[in-house]
Parts: C-alpha cells; sequence; structure tokens
C-alpha cells in the first residue's frame, strides 16, 4: 500500500476523544473541518512541565531520505504503546515544497499523522495569516513612506522584504513601486518563502499572544538615514498583525494512525529558518503529557543546534534526551557510494559514512544531552551494515535501536521507545548551550562553525563585521545566531559529505531579526526563496473523478 | 452599542441547527471553528431549483454608505420572520481593504452577520486558496522559461500576473527576476489584489469541482512569438490548482444575529471582479429554500449588469426580483450636497440626486427584473426627505420601502419583505440579458456603455480594437464582457455625480478571462490593486488584553 492509501484506510477518532485522552477537555477543541482542530488555550488546563522532552534529529539528510519525522511517529506511538503517556510535537510543513519535490512532512507507511492531505495543503490557515501579517507590515512600509515618510525611512534601507509560501525564484529580486507616480518610490526588493519570515519565528518562539505582539512591535523594517532603526511597532502595524495571527498562534491537534494524539505547530525549514516547532505547542504538550517527543529540521548541524541554541535559550526548556535518525542508504551515500548503488550491500561504505554519524553524536553531547540512535530500517537493509551502526555507535557512547515502524507501526519501534523512556527517567541530562549570550556576534558563528560545523574558521567581509558591532552597540550584542547553510553538509558546500574538515564557512549576509530575537548568518549559496525543479510534482498533482487527490506525497 | 458589541451579544445557534433548519443534515456541516462552517456538498442534498431569486442592489455608492449588505440581512431575517423560508447568499469580504478604510462586508447595527470577526479577516482560507492557486500557476509560467522554455513562450507576452489579498500600490509594477541567471529571466510584471484573479471569478461561476478544473486548464497565461495562447492546460498546473481550491469550492456556511442561514461564499469588489458570490452556493440555497436573496457588488450599473450579463447568463439562474437600496444621505450626495451638511433637511437636493435612483430602477427594467426600492433608513432622515424618495420611484413604477433593519432588525424590513416576496410571487419577472452572445466584443463593451452607463460612446485605442478581433478570430467572440470602472458614477470619472450623460467611456486595456468566461475591459482609472489610505484602519486595529479584537469595522 502507498502512503495514502495507509492514511485513507486508517481509523479515525474525533479529535474530542483524542484530546481527552491527554486531559485537554473537549470545549478546548476546536474543530477545522472534521480531523483537524486548534486548542483554544483559554479554554485548556494550563499547568507546569511534567514531561520529559525528547528531541529526534537526524544525521546530515541525503537524497536517500533518513525519515525524520517517520521516526518521530513511530517512536511516540510506540511510547503510547508501553504505557508512556507521550504526545508528539511536529512542525507545519510548507505548501511551497509541496509543488515542487519534497515530500510532506506527516511520516510515512505505518508512522503516519493523518489527515495527511490536508495537513501538507493549507491546513488550519497558519501560513497563509504568517503570510498576511508579513505583507500587512511590508505595505504598511511603503505606505508610510508614499504619504510622506514622516518617519524619514531612508528608501535604499528598507530591510523588511515580502514572502509568499510558493517556491518562485522569479520574485527573489524584483524593482517594485513600477508606473509612475501613483505606484510609489521604485526601489529594489524581493520575496522569501513564508517559512523564513521573522514573523514565523516569532510566532513559533513567541510565551502568548502578549509577548507575540510585544515582539511584532519591536521587527526592525528598515532604518533612517543616519541609521536609526524604524520598527513595526513606529509604524503602529504591530496590532494588526497579532490581529491576524490571533488563531495562528493556537496549536493544531492531529492524531497518528494509531490514534495518538499530535500537536502540529509552527515552522519547518531548519536550513533557512530556526526549524522548530511552536513554543507554545511544546509547552502545552509537557504540561499534559509524561512525554514529549518532538524534532528539528534537517541534519543535527541545523535543527538540534538552533533547538538547544535558540527555542531552549529563549523559553527555558530543557531537552532530556536526543534521538539520532540513521539510515543504512544515508549512511552509504555519505561514505560516497552512487545513488544508483544503494541496494548493493557494502559494509565498508557504511563504516566510512558512520563518521558523519559519528561527529553528530559528538556535537549533541557537547550540549550535555544523552543521545539514542535510531537506525530506520529500510527492507534492503542487510544485517552486517546494521551491525556496524551499532558497534559505530557503542564506540561512541550511544546505543542504536533498529526500528521497523515504517512497516510496522508503533509496535516496530518499542525497543527505541523503551531505551528512550529509561534513558529520559534517569535524568542524566545536564544541558547547556554551545555559546553564552555576551560573546560577541561575529564570535557566536565561529563557535558554531568551528565546533559544530568543525570549520578552521567563518569569514566575512569587513562589512558584514561592521554591521554586526553595530548591532553590539546598538545594545543586541547578546542576541543568539541562527544560521542559514545548506542541509547536505556540515560545510556550506552541499557535496562535502561525511565529516570534512579544513574548510571555511563564508558568511554572506546577515539579518536582524529583532523580534524573534536573533540574527540570521547567510553562509555559502543557501537562498530564501527557493525554486520549482525541471519537473514540478504540481504538474502531477490531481483531484481523481472521485475527489480523491493525486500525486502527492 | 457599537456593531461589535452587538454581535457580541448576539446569541449564536450551533451550525448544524443552523442547517437542519434548511433541511441540510447535520453530517454536511463540517466545522471551522465553532461558528463558521463548510458544506460538503456530497453529503448534503442537492436537488433542483425551487426558491425564488431575489437580486439586492444598489444607487451609485457614496462616502455616506448604502447599507446593501445590511439591507440584504435585514430583509432575509425579515422574510423568515414573516414564515418565508429564505436563506441569504453573501460574498466574502477581502481582507486586504479591512486594513485600508472599507468597512467589513457583514451589515450592521441588528442586521448582521455573525462571527464578523473572522469573516472579515480570514474566514475558512478561500481567498488564501485562491492566492495560493494563481501564484502557483505564475511560479510554473516562470518555472517552464526558466527550463527551457518547450512551449516557446513569449517572455514579453506573459499576461498571467501574480495576486494578493492586501492593498499594496508597491505591486502593481514590478520588474521580477532580478539578480542573476538563477532568478531566471527579467521581465516587467506585477501583482493585483486577489479578488481580481481570474481564479476569483472561476471559483465563483464552476458548476462542480470538474467544471472548476476545465475552467482552471482555459486560463490563458501567455502568448508564444506567434501569438498562439499557452494555457494553464499546457503547464499541466491545472490538476494541482484544482486541488488547492478543493476545499474553497465548497460554500461556507454561518448565521445572521437572528439565527437565519447565511451562505457566504465568493468574491466582492462589483468594481474590478465581476463581484458576485458563487454559483454553487446560490444553487445550493435555491434547492433548500423557497426564497434566496443575493446582493451584487457596489451600484446597480456595476453589480446587477454583472449579475445578469455574466452569472445568470453562464448559470443559467433567472432572477424573479431585485432590491434597490438608497438612502436619503446618499441622494443628497449624489444632489450636490456636501458631506458637512448631510444632517441638514433638504428636500430639494434629495430630489435633485434621485436622478440615480431613477436610472438605475430604469436600467433594472432593461433586465425584465421588476424593482423595489429600499429606503435604508437613518436617524436623521427627515420624512419630507423619504417622501421624496417615495413619490420618485413610484412615478418609475416602483414602490419604496422604509427599513429599519439596522436599529430594529428583521422586525424593521417586514413591510419591504412583504412586498419582495409578494412581487416575487407574482413571477412577473422576464429576465433578459441586455446583449446577445453574437453580437462582436466592442459591440458589447459599447452597449453596456450607453444602454446602462448611458455615455455617448465607448471609445479604444486601435491596439484595443484589434486585440478584441483576434479573440473573436479566435473563436472568442461569444463571451460576455465584465467592465471594470470607478464605482462612484455611471461614468469612468468617480466625480461626476447623478446621473451624467454626454460622457465618453474609455477602454484603457482589455484581459482575456478564458476560463472565467468572460473578457475584461478596464474603463478609465480604475486600479486592479488598491493602496492603503493615508491613515490606515490597520493602525488602530488592535486586540485588548482579553484578547478582544479592536478597531475593525
Amino acid at each position: 500500500m502507498t502512503d495514502l492509501e495507509i492514511a485513507r484506510a486508517a481509523k479515525l477518532r474525533p479529535l474530542n476523544e483524542v484530546a481527552e485522552k491527554i486531559g485537554i477537555p473537549a470545549v478546548a477543541v476546536e474543530p477545522y473541518g472534521r480531523f483537524k482542530a486548534k486548542l483554544d488555550l483559554t479554554a485548556a488546563p494550563s499547568g507546569e512541565k511534567r514531561g520529559k522532552l525528547i528531541l529526534v534529529t537526524a544525521i546530515s539528510p541525503t537524497l536517500a531520505g533518513e525519515g525524520k519525522s517517520t521516526t518521530s511517529v513511530g517512536l511516540a506511538d510506540a511510547m503510547n504503546l508501553i504505557g508512556r503517556k507521550t504526545i508528539l510535537c511536529l512542525r507545519e510543513p510548507s505548501l511551497g515544497p509541496c509543488f515542487g519535490m519534497k515530500g510532506g512532512a506527516t511520516g510515512g507507511g505505518y508512522a503516519q499523522v493523518v489527515p495527511m492531505e490536508d495537513i501538507n495543503l493549507h491546513f488550519t490557515g497558519d501560513f497563509h495569516a504568517i503570510t498576511s501579517a508579513h505583507n500587512l507590515l511590508a505595505a504598511m512600509v511603503d505606505n508610510h513612506i508614499y504619504w510622506g515618510n514622516a518617519l524619514g525611512i531612508d528608501v535604499r534601507r528598507v530591510v523588511w522584504r515580502r514572502v509568499m509560501d510558493m517556491n518562485d525564484r522569479a520574485l527573489r529580486g524584483i524593482v517594485q513601486s513600477l508606473g509612475g507616480a501613483t505606484n510609489g518610490y521604485p526601489r529594489e526588493s524581493g520575496f522569501d518563502i513564508t517559512v523564513a519570515s521573522e514573523v514565523m519565528a516569532i510566532l513559533c518562539l513567541a510565551n502568548d499572544l502578549q509577548d507575540l505582539e510585544q515582539r511584532l512591535s519591536r521587527i526592525v523594517v528598515a532604518y533612517t538615514r543616519d541609521k536609526k532603526p524604524v520598527t513595526a511597532g513606529d509604524l503602529k502595524a504591530d496590532g494588526a498583525m497579532a490581529v491576524l495571527l490571533k488563531d495562528a498562534i493556537r496549536p493544531n491537534l492531529v492524531q497518528t494512525i494509531e490514534n495518538n494524539p499530535v500537536l502540529i505547530h509552527g515552522g519547518p525549514f531548519g536550513n533557512i529558518a530556526h526549524g522548530c516547532n511552536s513554543v507554545i505547542a511544546t509547552r502545552t504538550a509537557l504540561s499534559q503529557a509524561d512525554y514529549v517527543v518532538t524534532e528539528a529540521g534537517f541534519g543535527a548541524d541545523l535543527g538540534a543546534e538552533k533547538f538547544f541554541d535558540i527555542k531552549c535559550r529563549q523559553s527555558g526548556l530543557s531537552p532530556d534526551a536526543a534521538v539520532l535518525v540513521a539510515t543504512v542508504r544515508a549512511l552509504k551515500l555519505n561514505g560516497g557510494i552512487d545513488k544508483n548503488d544503494l541496494n548493493i550491500a557494502d559494509v565498508d561504505a557504511v563504516r566510512r559514512g558512520s563518521v558523519n554519524l559519528v561527529r553528530h553524536i559528538e556535537n549533541l553531547r557537547q550540549f550535555g544531552v544523552p543521545v539514542v540512535v535510531a537506525i530506520n530500517h529500510f527492507s534492503g537493509d542487510d544485517d552486517a551494515e546494521v551491525d556496524v551502526i551499532r558497534d559505530v555507535s557503542r564506540a561512541h557512547g550511544s546505543e542504536a535501536y533498529v526500528c521497523r515502524h515504517w512497516a510496522e507501526g508503533g509496535q516496530g519501534a518499542v525497543d527505541l521507545a523503551q531505551a528512550v523512556a529509561d534513558l529520559s527517567d534517569k535524568q542524566s541530562a545536564q544541558f547547556t548551550t554551545l555559546y553564552d549570550d555576551d560573546l560577541p556576534l561575529f564570535e557566536k558563528i565561529n563557535t558554531i562553525a568551528t565546533r559544530i560545523y568543525r570549520a578552521e574558521e567563518a569569514v566575512a567581509d569587513p562589512s558584514i563585521h561592521q554591521q554586526l558591532k553595530q548591532w553590539e552597540a546598538a545594545g543586541l550584542g547578546h542576541l543568539p545566531i541562527c544560521i542559514a547553510k545548506t542541509q547536505y553538509s556540515f560545510s556550506t558546500d552541499p557535496n562535502l559529505k561525511g565529516a570534512p574538515t579544513g574548510h571555511v564557512v563564508n558568511v554572506r549576509e546577515v539579518r536582524l531579526a529583532a523580534g524573534a530575537g536573533f540574527i540570521v548568518a547567510l553562509c555559502g549559496e543557501i537562498m530564501t526563496m527557493p525554486g520549482l525543479p525541471r519537473h514540478a510534482a504540481a504538474e502531477h498533482i490531481r483531484l481523481t473523478e472521485e475527489g480523491v487527490i493525486e500525486g502527492l506525497s
């Protein structure tokens, strides 16, 4: 059966039943269609953290796919199977890549979150709300300039771009306001994909609606001629933006095909964004469950580092364990095997590729978090290959467990679940962030580059150093860093597999996200607006005559 | 009490109760939040038309406001009060103008549709879905060119712009694809507001999901160097677009504050779009109710003409009566009174201004539809002023009724309701469109200009005549016309109040909407992307500490 067929065959339960299973009363469940809901937190019991927080992360991604989401689902289902009350917290998929080539973000096989099509399309409209709030601010910037520019915005120094939840390379760089006086003052600008919006990060990091509005007001949209920042608050845009986000800030409740509760809330894209689900959803889950399983985007160099250094730092959340997902196939690719030879057993290739796994284990341990390795099993995997992963992991202080949740559902990940629960219960984590708040900004970038990416150093043009110093002088030096770089390598070169050393991290551009509370450092060739591939998935997505969606994966 | 306070004080009923009141089973009601729902038409009883169709339209709008939506709500509530089973069909508001200066589209006073804030903001996400579908097609056009342009699109002749549901003048004219080879081929382009999207019109005019997809495939996005059209179907975009619209095509169910059912579905903006609610919603309502009250955008010169000549022509729907909304204040403005003197009784000014009313009555009668005039009463209206409207209406064959639904709810519009019901029951309508399908395209434009706008003639540059002739040669000559022009005057000059004659309608641009099935003729200075005013409403919209929205009207 295909993923979609399995999802459609699942027997879903009414969401108020699913909610009550985790102590959330039916009155707090606002349905959005039959099997999606938003939680009305004013009606939900709020409470102190009582659950253990488990982060699922992965080795560097490859074309073979590692199954981070799938493993998260399998693990959560398995933990519930063995009697550990567990809530899964995932991120919402972006619409753009669904029409490009990436699959959805709802797991696969017998480890899936449903309704898969709805979640992967508009879901409950959160990303559309973020897009609207972001672009309202952009319209208000240009409108302010148009009507006399009382705040003295330097039109050459407007830093607030627009966003769209679409893979559309044609919008990366534009000249806007053309066509004459009634259309404003022409200037260069462009669009990012919605997940890269600071508004997305703010929604994910806000403690509540009040905090959301305050963060929105701090967004820096432009500078004056004498380089003073102009904020969303100065433009009086924060109130209307918060109104646009009043529903989006509520976590979404759905279920796994084994009817376990899942909160899906906040943005993906750990390469260009901070890529974590929302603090509000994680906290809500921690107040209701004994264990909360969550995930962070792409490999642990990006996702886990940002989860620890941005999300946990800002929110005070503290992880109890990390699960590092690996596959035989992905390690083979890291070991230099061609993608067409993946089905040939090759123990040496797995061993060569496992340097990538080892480095991620070591990195995670720098944060004081105990690590379990999940070997996401594929049918063609050879036992000897699997043994290599187990041996290498153990040699570096982590146990590895084979998981067959894709084929067997939660039952296939019971060993992993038991190990994760036991490890969390031991409370052996001594969580620490990678760097202190008071380290100079460029030193923070350099610390991530050398200690996580194991580069020789981070380099940047003098103009970037100068910009960072200006922000430090403006009292923003305490902010953490959100690196944007390729997910395919520890380095900024997507072709450097394994565990490269000796490379240099080139900081191409820095962007202030004063509301989200971090500074984005764009490294290498990474783009904040993807393009569609030559053969876009969209060309094959359609409705059958019975009204069933085809081609969405 | 303010509109918002009245709306919040209303006692809402569960929507499945409201649905069952009109024969729609609870199983067909998919909730979106507590008091919004989508109708699952596969579960709803479909059936033949049995209800009478009543169009609410208005005199030329002024700053004073005429209350077309408010009167539609009051009329529907009143008809239900007098025992006539009635469903109201309205259009969804656009998000953009909510942050500009226009109020929402949910009525006012004691004649309101609720939940007002939700309907005026994201509602059930229909417009976001339309925006996504439209912009996916745009991305696929540029992506096709980027990857080799196998269809031979002439990059100078791409006619598919992008859309955003925002008032953002800076996006009217852009140069896109800047920044180097990876971003494509630079070209001029721009954004319209979402309601002006052909996808919006297609959603409103489609008979069902299959028809929707077929219409989408017919959208012309560009021309080749030898001027052959390239369609969405050629780009294989229609399937994915239909998937994005699979929920948006379902009518939305809400209720009036008197708990009567309202279907809100499809787009507003009778000035730049065709501005009618969806055919699907209207048909669904007609199959369930004895009377269906609907509205069309702005004055009858735009809204009613398009309702008859586009929506009714394409769908075969036939109106039984029209209600023409007028106010004393708006007629005074049409009579040349300054807006600061509106509170001074001035019978002569009303009489002078009533030429506008008379012309709309005459125009409506050209379509063979009997007309009732609704005098939407304001507290300062003088009895003698009201009498003028009554006398003038009667002199032109229409009875006029004073309505106090704003202050009194349905009870205040019982006289109007009785008159409308009686007139519809008489079946005196002999509906006819204004022009035949086989009239040449420019002759159609000229017919609307001379017979509805009472202009001397329509004029256009030779290039426009040539374009229309090319479309005729391509077999598109049978399409009706969708005029885009200012709503404030019969002419293209917003300052020409009353009933101007001797003016000329200047056709500035023509656009083909082959999927929607009409040709847009942009006349005068009308813009398809509005801007924000100097003091945007957004600056005052905010959430109170109790989480209540302020400033949204």
